[in-house]
């Protein structure tokens, strides 16, 4: 295994997603539970930002000292006729928002099928058609987040989520689409690579070289359960699952990667403990098993 | 879309995967009622063949006229050294049982992590070593099949399963594995694909022509539902999820395959229901949307 950074004695590159406590408290209580326990950044969600107002949200990261490690998110490219201009602008607005809290990236699910990524939408199964769409209306966003200087994390998630949340599946095909819209690799477009969407990946290694230091611009860690009992909701704590995080981790340093490790776990399980609790496993999972 | 078989009219290139009603009857009554119903072929598990015996089973699926498309299934190939040799053992006899029941082939489904392959063994995260024992353990049954005559099957599955069932996760995968052991195409190895398992690989249709005839060996057809309530058990009767099915058959058919399209449907809900309901609707499907 290539060398990796020392996560063995503090936290300070650890980040929370704020979905992982989303049912514990509002973003401002999150904000100051991690200001609390030494957590030095977060990656918030537009509904939790929506919903105690923008500026407030803004205000409280910067007088709690937090960096973002992204902003979910955008995306949801596959909409009908119908449906597009309420998809671009919504998408537009995802940037700004990004923008007013300073974030390094706006993170991108691509969406699946029209009927759910864009509910109302007429249905489709032509998954093939429904991934070009999703190109073209990144690329309309890409023009967009540009002049705003955003850069933008296409995250592949994993091929469960084919139909209704992401058609963008492989760290390949998200690379080969970076390529495509942006072949000088200007740091404008690149990927987020979430260990629980991408373990399994026969092309996992030589994809994270292929996508090197300019396309690595977010790093996410879970872990993947067996039994997985929900498709969406079932998310591991590193360490209680099958994946292995370290060899990643390394694999994403190897190429440059100096960023955060952000933990981010959707679970009915971590959901249903207080949030104070979770936050102390996440960091002593992250000093021990990231 | 390229031209395909007209399924429309009858049933003759229909197969029962025997899974698709394994609650409802053993192995006898499942071979009476594909007979009366005028199913053509099925592809029936081991453990159902062991439940009724194996010459008997031979005995009535010769005396229905019933054809085999494939037979479920070896593999499993990941375990310890100390579960290896029984791997090896259990491995062969699936090939001489495949033999007797004059099957096509032998489905192999590569197993996961050895502590979910091969209960007992020492556990391990390294998926890739993992992988590498698998398509040893390949090479070495590969010997046996060809010297009984018997063709070698391998599936892709869903990368859902990739801890708990089979490490071998794309069509490419796959193929790789099958180039690096046969790189003549003599037909002794090659792939089942099922539309559950590769529906959302961006790489579908490329690698589909890539295999071509000698390394389609068998295809079978489910459904992939939105929501999915089990992620072991809740596949869909083909036409109420969301899988382009007939755009598949013809890319398959485009290379030449011109076998069963197997009914394969792993269902809580399916085994609910009556043997005679689930073959009437198995039949209708076939006809209106395979």
């Amino acid at each position: 295994m290539p060398e990796r950074r020392d996560f063995s004695r503090d936290h300070r590159w650890l980040s929370l997603n704020t979905a992982t406590v989303r049912k514990q408290g509002d973003l401002a209580a999150i904000i100051e539970a991690c200001a609390r326990l030494g957590i030095r950044a977060i990656d918030p969600w537009r509904d939790q930002v929506a919903t105690i107002g923008l500026s407030r949200a803004a205000k409280l990261t910067r007088d709690a000292g937090l960096e973002l490690s992204g902003y979910c998110r955008g995306g949801m490219f596959a909409a009908d006729a119908a449906h597009r201009a309420e998809m671009r602008d919504d998408n537009r607005r995802a940037v700004d928002e990004a923008k007013a809290l300073n974030a390094p990236c706006l993170v991108l699910v691509a969406g699946g099928l029209p009927q759910y990524s864009r509910p109302g939408s007429a249905p489709s199964k032509d998954i093939i058609a429904v991934r070009r769409q999703v190109e073209d209306a990144l690329a309309d966003l890409l023009d967009y987040a540009s002049a705003a200087e955003m850069p933008l994390a296409l995250e592949p998630l994993h091929p469960c989520y084919a139909a209704d949340r992401a058609c963008i599946n492989t760290i390949a095909q998200a690379l080969d689409i970076c390529d495509r819209l942006d072949p000088g690799r200007t740091g404008r477009i690149g990927i987020a690579l979430d260990v629980y969407h991408t373990w399994w990946d026969p092309q996992l290694l030589p994809q994270i070289a292929r996508a090197g230091k300019q396309r690595l611009l977010a790093f996410h860690v879970c872990d993947w359960m067996v039994p997985t009992t929900d498709i969406l909701n079932d998310r591991g704590m590193m360490g209680d699952g099958v994946i292995d995080i370290p060899s990643i981790r390394a694999a994403v340093e190897a190429e440059g990667f100096a960023g955060y490790a952000e933990i981010e776990i959707f679970s009915n399980t971590w959901w249903g403990r207080p949030m104070q609790e979770v936050l102390k496993t996440c960091i002593a999972r992250h000093r021990s098993v990231v």
